[in-house]
């Protein structure tokens, strides 16, 4: 057995000792964590220094840099989000439905945890801490997979998390780091079939990708958001322009920010050139069609800015004939994430809604809000854009399955 | 584009109009494709008939042989199946949760088709228009592949289908039957990514291995069922032998029949010579480990027997030391099917449901227990032993997923 597959068989062998821990023992394993956290910044810091010296002798640009920097500050930051964890309701146990059927038997459909949930992801450290966080309180064990670029955080960063549930007699497997960080070790993950029930991709549409094409195992895609803001000729313009603005450049290294603004023949002369200077002052750079360059001086776009997720300060414009146009051009290049409308027509609101095949269909507000904790469902994995098992932001209830408990007093089939 | 992709390309044109018709429309085309089948007995029966001869000169087993039949008798079975579905609660549109959040946002998360659902079976061609019929009221499209052995009774049933479609004014590719039968069919379906939301795999464990191996579109495996009985020192003899019986015996093809037997050493010594003259007279050959074949009169196992489905009036008999010992039997041979207990100790009943990991576990009652109809929920397409998505019985519900509306009046995140 290779060593990435020994790594996803002590989770395993782990993982049972946690789905039977009980709520409270679970939130003092978190304690602990965020206890060592708070503890270890010397350590963590000299990992992260060691990461960072390679990164600049790498040459990694300075977004990357700063992505992989951690600082006391942050550490803090990862500690409490830990702690905000112990506050979540344990989706384990939940009892999702339950009826006493007809022969008397007592049916009931009881939340469990998955068993263990592996994870491929790149840059961010916090991650590493984040993951096994939702990991644990939603009773999962976990196999790390990071970045070769942070592997000396990550590993520090585990080892912390691995002391504080030995601390409180938890196997220190229920939470794995896989210190191979070449390709090889993301395949081998994917073929973990029996060892691994949950693989999660987060990164570039690259790895995601990737995964998919070799995975055995049942995989939930994360991450690639490809979103679009439609401004109808319906829409209230001050609006329009707000959310644009906010969608856009609030923050546009996240999936959830729009790389995509379509824009309604009807209203394009009046507010293209608005929006356009809103979006300059923000500092936004246009590329577009035809009518997008002459109304919102845009460069032109090429054929594949309509399905790139630029994740920076560059907006692809096109002027749409109307609502179908935009369904169209939505169905054709989004990647099933977060589209919204801006419109006060009710009919093209509903249609929109029901039209537009995505994880979240927003009306008269920025795509920004798809994020677990802005719906109120607290941490997120990562947001699904799968049909399967999990769509949207991914909490702690889908990191988990179901079981059936049939109670009976003796009864057969007849 | 292949052929397959290409009925693929066609059920996601159709979907669209699927998934935004009313509950009243779906009723109506199941109606008609119920009408349809009444009217078609003698198209169906002289294609079935083809079949029948071409089984009978390949040398199929009678077992095959009946499986493949069709009588007027179950034709009218059939019909009323699809029939029965119309009494169903429609799963789309269900809100499955929502509330406004303190920005103001209105959010709710509601049930909506998955788009295409593929299916790959074998044998029966009555699953041609059971799944038609689940597909269709859950709104889904569906392309369906069975075995070239039913190939001509499952393109006239495909056919009157399609045929009922159009006669309510609904696209016939909603219901598109792959021609082609060969393996090469399954392959291209496994990685039709973009046009297949969810593949059904029913059928042996080749069929289902294979699918898994190369899927590149999401897969729920279903089927699979190596379930087990463990008879406790605590059960009601009585009680147990009624349950071991009705568990092997009662319909020991499908999936939710017990497979092995596993008996506490401290109940052996009374308990096996009684349930062995039970389950012989019911037929049923026993192989089984040397306290088995010393008190049941069981053939000695062979060591695959412990994995096997029989399917059959065949029962492999284990006795084992006690909870710890059958638990880590069932967690080393079972497929995470179904798995009972027979006990009146209460602390091993809770045991056993917590511990052994199974889409449905069972106390004092029979295992044939797990399926669609016998918990409530309606029509089934089949059992999911896999933890993402649908485990146990899938329904109408488990043929969904959901999307997040997100209604706004201009809210921008901060």
């Amino acid at each position: 057995m290779s060593a990435v597959l020994q790594v996803c068989a002590a989770a395993k062998a782990a993982a049972p000792h946690l789905a039977r821990a009980s709520t409270r023992r679970k939130d003092a394993a978190l304690e602990a964590i965020a206890a060592a956290l708070d503890r270890g910044h010397d350590e963590i810091l000299a990992a992260n220094a060691r990461d960072l010296d390679a990164a600049r002798e790498d040459g990694l640009s300075p977004a990357l840099q700063d992505r992989l920097t951690l600082t006391p500050e942050r550490l803090h930051g990862i500690a409490g989000a830990v702690r905000d964890l112990v506050r979540l309701a344990d989706p384990v146990g939940e009892v999702v439905r339950g009826s006493t059927l007809p022969n008397g038997l007592e049916l009931r459909q009881v939340r469990v945890p998955l068993g263990v949930i592996a994870m491929v992801y790149e840059g961010r450290p916090n991650v590493t801490v984040d993951a096994a966080g939702l990991a644990l309180k939603s009773g999962n064990a976990c196999v790390l997979r990071g970045s070769s670029t942070a592997i000396h955080s990550n590993t520090a960063l585990a080892g912390l998390v691995r002391g504080a549930l030995e601390s409180v007699d938890l196997p220190a497997d229920l939470v794995c780091l896989v210190s191979d960080t070449d390709r090889g070790s993301v395949k081998e993950l994917t073929r973990a079939r029996g060892l691994v029930d949950l693989l999660i991709p987060r990164g570039g549409a690259g790895l995601i990708q990737a995964v998919v094409q070799d995975a055995q195992v049942p995989v939930v895609e994360t991450g690639v958001g490809n979103c679009h803001v439609y401004v109808d000729v319906a829409a209230d313009p001050a609006k329009a322009r707000a959310i644009v603005v906010n969608a856009k450049a609030q923050r546009p290294s996240v999936c959830n920010a729009a790389e995509t603004l379509l824009v309604h023949a009807g209203i394009a002369e009046s507010f293209l050139p608005a929006v356009a200077r809103d979006l300059r002052d923000a500092g936004v750079e246009l590329v577009g069609d035809a009518q997008a360059q002459r109304l919102a001086g845009a460069e032109p776009a090429a054929p594949a800015d309509w399905d790139t997720e630029f994740g920076d300060f560059k907006l692809a414009v096109r002027v749409v004939d109307g609502l179908d146009d935009a369904i169209a051009h939505i169905a054709a290049h989004g990647t099933m994430h977060t589209e919204a409308i801006v419109t006060e027509d009710r009919g093209a609101a509903r249609r929109f809604c029901a039209e537009v095949d995505a994880a979240a269909v927003v009306v008269n507000a920025s795509t920004r809000f798809t994020d677990g904790g802005e719906f109120g469902f607290g941490a997120e994995i990562g947001i699904s854009t799968q049909k399967l098992h999990a769509r949207g932001p991914m909490g702690l209830r889908e990191l988990t399955t179901t079981k059936y408990v049939v109670e009976g007093d003796g009864q057969v089939r007849g």
